[in-house]
């Protein structure tokens, strides 16, 4: 098993997993790369690629077992585990990820949301509570969190990271628009929501560009 | 100009954006490639491999004129413009970007938000209304709207996107966690959350991969 797989293929990954599961849904057990590849629409060169990082599932003749490669992507995007997952900022966006269904389906448990506006500390969202971003250094160690959302403004992400990353959070899911440094050891993924919808607004005037 | 320029180089033209607006917010009007690559942890060869898609900008010898090259940036990501936007589902996620600032100030102006719910129908939010979704297209007519924002369940965004499409919509923001099919002079960016969180519990599990 190869340990260096390169971002791009680990980005289709959860795509992979989408559809497995579609599939499942819909009673179909058995694929060939070329069904998949229509579905999905990567090549079926690029599937078999993809997969071979991980070791590759297929049979010649056989295609894919749904379940079987559904489950050891699973056990590959660490979705066999359960995450006790907290929220920096309980703005709207803070909210909206603590009341995201699919989240807590796929095994993140938000156990809080923290917040430094005393106007929030105390407020119950739906059964979550809104906690005091003063104390979440004690609450990560004693609640043993392993994933921190920072929903906080720009200004403040960094400063927050750095409270998360003493406590010892490992995983970071950044919703500030704005990059965060952090040591090696730590993993952060960004949702930069206005680069996303820059993207939307080049390709609103790219037949344009030329002219 | 070349007209198809690949999506993994429109990707990283908001990133260079927003550099280059924070190169201007500490005032700094130049900067050569080599700098730029450190900031931005582009290789210089591949900043100047992106720009040139569009004419290229850099001059032998003196580098980049940041003002100007922002500004190009600005026009490429059609960011001089404004587009009046609706949002679709009134719940927290729809709230939340309603509420992000970053967009208005970047000439996305949003007019109002939908909903199906007779409860939420009506409310305001801030300086926005809650209507119903019935009117949507009615509304996109008259107000003039680009682009819509799907914030609905996952079941109900493609009979949404039909909607809005049927109504003139060109350009849709999908944060429902499915694939949406549109005919191809409708631009889609697709926004996954759970995408976004596998690939952050992906990396946290990667290192226990092998053993």
């Amino acid at each position: 098993m190869s340990k260096k797989v390169s971002m791009a293929v680990i980005r289709r990954l959860p795509k992979y997993h989408r559809y497995l599961a579609d599939l499942l849904d819909k009673e179909i057990y058995r694929i060939s790369s070329k069904e998949l590849s229509e579905i999905i629409g990567f090549t079926a060169s690029q599937i078999r690629q993809d997969l071979n990082n991980f070791g590759g599932f297929g049979q010649q003749g056989y295609g894919y077992n749904v379940e079987e490669l559904y489950n050891e992507l699973s056990k590959i995007l660490g979705l066999d585990k359960s995450y006790n997952t907290i929220i920096m900022g309980a703005g709207n966006l803070g909210q909206a990820i603590a009341n995201y269904g699919g989240f807590r389906k796929s095994g993140f448990k938000v156990k809080a949301l923290f917040d430094v506006n005393p106007r929030m500390i105390g407020l119950k969202m739906r059964d979550l509570e809104v906690l005091d971003a003063e104390d979440v250094e004690k609450y990560i160690k004693e609640e043993d969190i392993e994933i921190a959302v920072i929903c906080t403004p720009k200004d403040r992400a960094q400063e927050t990271a750095d409270k998360l990353i003493a406590a010892g959070i490992k995983g970071i899911w950044n919703f500030a628009p704005t990059d965060i440094t952090v040591p090696s050891d730590v993993k952060v993924e960004e949702v930069n929501l206005s680069e996303s919808l820059y993207v939307l607004s080049y390709m609103l005037n790219e037949g344009n560009l030329n002219k």
